[in-house]
């Protein structure tokens, strides 16, 4: 049996999603096990009338609420009784459980996973690594995307290399070709940060490294794993979300100015709601934290239902496929520095 | 008369696109003189059998060629007789000229614009501006977006001022609503020179500062000018272009499947031309480098004629504003530390 908390309150959709998201895992899944964490009355009342197997779900009581303006570090001091705090906490003092989920605020949670959970032995840091759909069906990873805005080299080696472990074990891309974001495909474009990185990814024989890649090739397909500073990173996955949602809307805008447009538009229903489908990073899943002592997946604030069992089943994966181990292996080849 | 110097070797349509964009732009503007610097004998031919009006039509002869591999100081130091540091150094000796206009090496333009060509009084650095569409049919300019990829908050401040001035000045946006690119809203994100200018900004009365943006908003229309090291602005820039170009290639794949579809196409014709228009950022002219004693304008490497003629139209609109001594003028006000 594989347990997976998942915290029930933080997102935008809370507790109907990660409730509906939860029981829609557990049905596709007979070795799935969850405990939901929150304030119970609310969730016995999100559960009420909805047909499950109740010997796999668990409910811990949480009632704590997370404002909006609280700082990561309060929270994680303060609020140890928030559903988020609860099943990071849980998750670190029950061997019986693999990972947890979370659609709650990014800060808390790596704050919280840092301080009360703890890194894979030899990780200096946790990073994020979502997955993102490349135009010839495939998919891209990029580490990191957040959970760190300054980095070092030694950073950016580890980054490659649980993203390339990532996407192998989890996604089955044999050796992931992994890329350096940079500002030109040449060795020695970039800060020293990069350059260095560039460097020493060329002396990782754990990483596929095939060079820098400049952001507008990130669609391509041409690359498996981007490593990137989360500052950097951050700003690579958000603009590609916000761009092809921008451009969406603006179709769809476009199309309802002319009535021969609407006329086109019906023949091509069907496509549309693919292009939409592909573009909706929900159907890719959550942002993972690589590096934590047990699998952490982080879904959108704004997840719904079929986001968070998406999540759920991508937790799942990371447990059964042993990534953490194979980090730990992997990492333990290379020399770092504890920063 | 505004003479603007056009590099016409370095793009990938050269020289065709600079010539005849030279030419457009003449044809346009009567009191425009340009002059073409490059192997005299090819533009000779190049021009052969035009109209256009001679006496506003000057060529230097430049004839060395700057290689692919070069480095970018080794171009400014060697290579006084490409078309490109010809370009440069003739804008600084002529008080004639106003400008330059290059399709070339965006490297060897940086260089050789802060080493031969100086810097405003006041101004640290000189940063990238390059003007992107917004999705409500306004424009957005992001400085820097490449000429310095470290930075501090003196220098960030300093795009803020200079970059709020060009979209003011140039493209009669009033009060550029400015924001600083970052992983999030709130005030205390990022990184130690994300804060630092944070508060620099909020203390500077020429900049219409409206806090952090995210990247995902930037083709919102709610944002005038977004203000970013020139890493992450990079990443900014590139990735919304990427995006947009890989998803109309996609789209056209789809279309191609299936005959309804293309039928549907058919109908949508035009609305899929006016797309097209509005998302080719050759339509929005170049990328200005600011802060630099006289204009110089980049245009894109992949730069045609019609992209050309732009940035000629920008480099005389610029320099018709006035606008390097209203950036001197409020650079003047606040104290900034030289690096």
């Amino acid at each position: 049996m594989i347990k997976i908390i998942v915290d029930c309150f933080g997102g935008d959709h809370c507790p109907e999603a990660p409730v509906e998201g939860a029981l829609a895992a557990l049905s596709a899944n007979p070795d799935l096990y969850v405990i939901l964490t929150g304030d119970e009355a609310i969730l016995g009342q999100a559960l009420e009338g909805k047909t499950y197997d109740t010997s796999r779900l668990e409910i811990v009581h949480a009632p704590e609420v997370i404002g909006c303006d609280e700082k990561p570090t309060d929270v994680v001091r303060l609020k140890r009784n928030s559903s988020m705090m609860k099943a990071i906490i849980l998750l670190r003092d029950r061997d019986d459980i693999a990972a947890m989920v979370s659609t709650g605020s990014t800060g808390a949670l790596v704050t919280g996973a840092l301080v009360r959970l703890g890194r894979i032995p030899g990780v200096i840091r946790p990073a994020f690594c979502p997955i993102l759909p490349t135009m010839d069906g495939g998919i891209v990873g990029i580490c990191d995307s957040g959970a760190n805005v300054e980095v070092t080299s030694a950073h950016l080696r580890q980054f490659a290399i649980m993203a390339s472990l990532y996407l192998e074990n989890v996604y089955g891309v044999r050796k992931p070709r992994t890329a350096l974001l940079n500002v030109g495909k040449e060795a020695e474009k970039g800060d020293d940060v990069r350059r260095e990185t560039y460097a020493l990814l060329r002396q990782t024989p754990s990483v596929n490294f095939v060079g820098n890649m400049e952001s507008r090739d990130l669609l391509s397909g041409s690359y498996d794993v981007v490593v990137a500073d989360g500052f950097s990173g951050n700003v690579l996955v958000k603009t590609t979300e916000g761009t092809a949602l921008e451009l969406l809307k603006k179709l769809k805008k476009e199309i309802f100015c002319r009535t021969i447009y609407k006329l086109g538009a019906l023949l091509m229903k069907k496509m549309f709601a693919d292009m939409k489908a592909f573009m909706n990073y929900q159907n890719y899943g959550g942002s993972v934290l690589l590096g934590t002592s047990k699998v952490v997946v982080k879904g959108h604030g704004s997840s719904k239902a079929v986001a968070v069992e998406k999540c759920i089943e991508q937790a799942y994966r990371m447990e059964v496929s042993g990534l953490s181990a194979k980090i730990e292996s992997e990492i333990a080849q290379y020399e770092h520095y504890e920063d």
